[in-house]
């Protein structure tokens, strides 16, 4: 058996990926192994060169190389509105769609009692304080349609209340290609009382 | 957009490994970078070491830290047996299994007129000289099932036909915990045709 070299520990350090098993990780060694100098190598470079010089963004939380990442340095982005999202991926999947020229507020996770999440960890209190300056004029919460993903979305909307923001969240209804007897419950619930004229 | 920056690039670089798409990635990506100091500067040093201390043992394929692998300088093994594998990673499979105590010999492929695989890429006179050394009496055929599997080990077979040797292949028939009725009649008729006395 191949054991206590490094190749197997490579495997076992790839197969703890997210989305790799041990034989995905298994594969994806032997194919790095054939391509050395074009895939290997260059994979462990860009891996070390990001993790010395990703940083959070200060403002947003967003990921990037420069301390206020790039999204919140483009004059041409909309300040007046914020985009609350759970995660750095939430980010992006709003960026690759396009739909959005504001700004965002990535709170890292949602609140979470069982992991010890609470409005401190999520940084809630630096959101207020973003939120309440005189140029925003909309939060929108889109974190995701799950119980600690509402939780979330409920406890910050209360906090802003008073605030005199307009606070918005995501539509609920009927996913673009759905089909309905595919749908659960509270999704179409939600889509009939949303509904709206034709 | 996310674009023309090192982070995108080790996105795209992730996803081109065999078993990840775009979407597991990005997911691999944020997991590595969540964890920069245990998970995505020791998975670049690992990467980058193994890179370069890997080699193609001299004497069969196998990948190991030596010029010669594990496999071939344990004088345990049995060297009077050479099973022909096509690749590092069936290499591998046998040796999980622990069924085998020879020693192997990897092609690194199979014979394919397509990809220009001939019979000089895939070091078949190599293994002939190796095969017909005075203390090897077997050489097993443990190519894949495919068409081009089969080709190979039909090539090798006819390549040592008059050298006195041994030549066996594995042996095929129904998978272990297989159910009948979603075999394909070709491994039925092969099972069927080695049928047993139980």
């Amino acid at each position: 058996m191949i054991t206590d070299n490094p190749l197997e520990s490579l495997i076992k350090r790839l197969s703890r990926l997210p989305g790799l098993g041990p034989r995905s990780a298994r594969r994806a060694a032997l194919h790095l192994l054939k391509n050395k100098e074009t895939s290997m190598l260059p994979l462990a470079e860009e891996l070390d060169h990001v993790a010395r010089t990703v940083k959070t963004c200060v403002e947003c939380g967003n990921l990037d190389m420069t301390d206020k990442c790039r999204i919140c340095r483009d004059s041409r982005r909309d300040a007046t509105r914020i985009c609350v999202v759970e995660d750095v991926a939430d980010l992006w999947a709003m960026e690759r769609a396009g739909i959005f020229s504001g700004v965002y507020h990535v709170l890292g996770g949602t609140l979470s009692a069982l992991d010890g999440r609470g409005p401190k960890e999520l940084g809630i209190e630096r959101l207020a304080a973003r939120a309440t300056k005189s140029e925003v004029g909309e939060v929108i919460l889109a974190t995701s349609a799950t119980v600690d993903g509402q939780t979330t979305a409920h406890y910050i909307g209360e906090r802003l209340e008073r605030s005199g923001l307009a606070i918005t969240r995501l539509a609920h209804g009927v996913p673009v290609g759905g089909e309905l007897n595919y749908l659960d419950d509270g999704t179409l619930t939600q889509a009939m009382k949303a509904r709206r004229p034709l």
